[in-house]
């Protein structure tokens, strides 16, 4: 009878995260038979610290299986917060910590609590595709500021400044950068610091890569200038500086107003996040570090091997990432398009990668490989990918 | 300088759960040295099975850490297909079952994927405070329908039928319901869903305490119907019927374009729920079973103990409930309303359980005490009760 729509709007404009789809695409070629290098969901092939895994089973056997206060355990928070302190200098109120499902969960409702439709929120482009994700899902207005390659992929302070309108509510920074690897320096940093507060904007810092830094200096960000007090809020992660994807592990530190009202989403929401879990958390986090500080050296390791691997390749260049899980080469002057160059690497040389413009308008003149294998399978893989730009030529 | 509201509309909307509230109450109480009898969070004292504990720690030393796909690992939608199947014999495709972080989340998702501002949700009261919730967090309007002890706390068909208008979207039904324990009758299961086909309206089916019911007939639900075919959506939940609360598996079964959705829209927010949990999950579904059936026995105990003790006090009636956690005595003629009756028993007597009030203004002549403890707890709480109740009277 009636002809109600009968989805929501929100539903309608529903993208998801396109890497999914991706993923998609590359199981479809292993479903065909195929042997496939994964070099697309940042996702290294390292194992999970057993001294973690020892603590989630101890905590399940224990009986820490009912559920927690949904704003996190209080041993997590704690955890949470003397890490943030050993490694940042950052001195938070413990109220100022909320834990969540994962950080990919802390954008979304970061931006749920801020943003109503119409409002304008800033996204680096290219960029994690989870800030348009999550921005779109609340019904804003999205503009991209763009990280350029000839300015180091550091944003552009001017472009930021002339976006800005009595609308805009949020800026997003993600320092060392996914897809990018580009650590945004400290003059730039409190330059957009001292803009959000003239204009009174919060900043949502992504610094899930904060602790995946290359440089032995300090590795600034904008929560320096204000410890999560005002105006900025941290989105912190423990999937990929200890190698625990799967856990779900994440957390916010911000201003106690906004991390009272997203711990409220959370238990409107999620209730709470798994308490043995958490405890596999304070483990990662103030445990022994020897299992991250061998990963770390071994990402570096992997990052040197893959840019001058993709450097050695005829009309290829790529940035050297400072940080982060990632190298992001430029493409263009293969004559490819970034969709192109993703197809015809994964069906020749069976090497799987994303596509520049998954990262939004501006990616499109690259791929973003991901630093999850160790440097034996990234020779061979820049060998076959070598081959199969051949061939095309 | 600017005068801008910065939190969003839904920010200031937000409700949360209230219980998390009454908890803090309760461990204010515990902070200051007493020893509180918990019957307040339905969340029985039963360990999480060994079997399903074991399952999970296996799969994190098999390296099933990582990120899983969005809406959930096969193996674990393959299950919650064949146990449905087995259980209650409903057939349905791959495609129409998702993963949720929880059932709690899949209230949150369907109402997200169906409810614009303005649009009219139908939620039973006295009914789980987290409907409330959900729907508030989507700015629809919210009408109640209400439970009431003289019908059997069965929903009247004419109060339905007279809610509903061209805006209304969405019906919520939960049997066995919590608060309650009521079953709703296959023949008003049926009344209801032929108004929602004529009306075009969706109905949500909170059939999480379903395998947590006292008869040894069979319990319908309103998914019997179209088998999620067309407009209804099952809510499902490891959490109550196999003791798993802390480790937050739920799922949803519905229309195939709807759970595509709610897939897309739990890869924009959780990205996945840990694969080792689901692991987990599959053992609970489709392994021994010893344990669950150990535990239904169990909670009947529990519900015979405490009601037949609740009906021993004078001024106090308790509904028999036929499934779920809970009961739900009447109060009202004790003097206090359900908020003091709370506090008096809590102060004195030792003893958490929930103000009616929490699940709705048609729960406040009622408190709910959840079957945490084993029967002679409960007989001592009762006890306890009844002195609190006579140095008040």
């Amino acid at each position: 009878m009636s002809k109600k729509k009968m989805l929501s709007r929100v539903a309608e404009e529903l993208v998801g995260q396109p890497m999914f789809g991706i993923m998609q695409r590359v199981i479809q070629m292993e479903n065909e038979g195929y042997k496939i290098t994964h070099l697309e969901l940042g996702d290294p092939d390292f194992k999970a610290p057993e001294n973690v895994i020892s603590k989630v089973h101890n905590a399940m056997n224990n009986g820490m299986t009912h559920y927690a206060p949904s704003s996190g355990l209080p041993e997590f928070r704690e955890a949470i917060k003397i890490s943030c302190n050993q490694e940042f200098d950052l001195i938070t109120k413990y109220e100022q910590v909320v834990v969540t499902p994962g950080a990919n969960s802390g954008i979304y409702w970061v931006m749920r609590v801020l943003l109503n439709e119409g409002d304008e929120v800033l996204l680096p482009n290219p960029g994690f595709p989870s800030f348009f994700a999550a921005a779109k899902s609340t019904m804003a207005r999205i503009k991209n500021y763009r990280l350029c390659e000839k300015n180091n992929f550091i944003p552009d302070i001017k472009e930021i400044n002339e976006m800005i309108t009595d609308k805009t509510k949020l800026i997003v920074l993600n320092s060392p950068s996914n897809p990018i690897g580009s650590v945004i320096p400290t003059e730039i940093l409190f330059k957009i610091y001292k803009l959000a507060e003239e204009k009174n904007i919060y900043i949502l810092s992504d610094d899930v890569y904060r602790r995946v830094s290359f440089s032995n200096n300090y590795t600034p960000s904008v929560i320096d200038f204000d410890s999560c007090n005002r105006r900025t809020i941290m989105l912190g992660s423990l999937s990929k500086e200890y190698s625990l994807t799967g856990f779900r592990l994440g957390y916010l530190i911000g201003p106690p107003e906004i991390i009272k009202k997203i711990g409220i989403y959370i238990e409107t929401v999620n209730s709470c996040v798994p308490p043995f879990i958490q405890m596999g958390g304070v483990e990662a986090l103030l445990g022994n570090q020897e299992n991250r500080n061998k990963n770390l050296k071994e990402i570096i390791k992997r990052r040197d091997v893959m840019t001058s691997g993709l450097n050695s390749l005829k009309n290829i260049s790529c940035h050297m990432p400072q940080g982060g899980l990632y190298v992001f080469p430029n493409i263009s002057k293969t004559g490819l398009d970034c969709d192109e160059f993703f197809e015809l690497i994964l069906s020749k040389a069976k090497v799987a990668c994303v596509p520049g413009n998954v990262f939004g308008e501006f990616g499109k003149n690259y791929v973003r490989f991901s630093l999850n294998v160790d440097v034996d399978i990234i020779s061979k893989s820049i060998k076959q990918i070598e081959k199969s730009l051949k061939n095309y030529n």
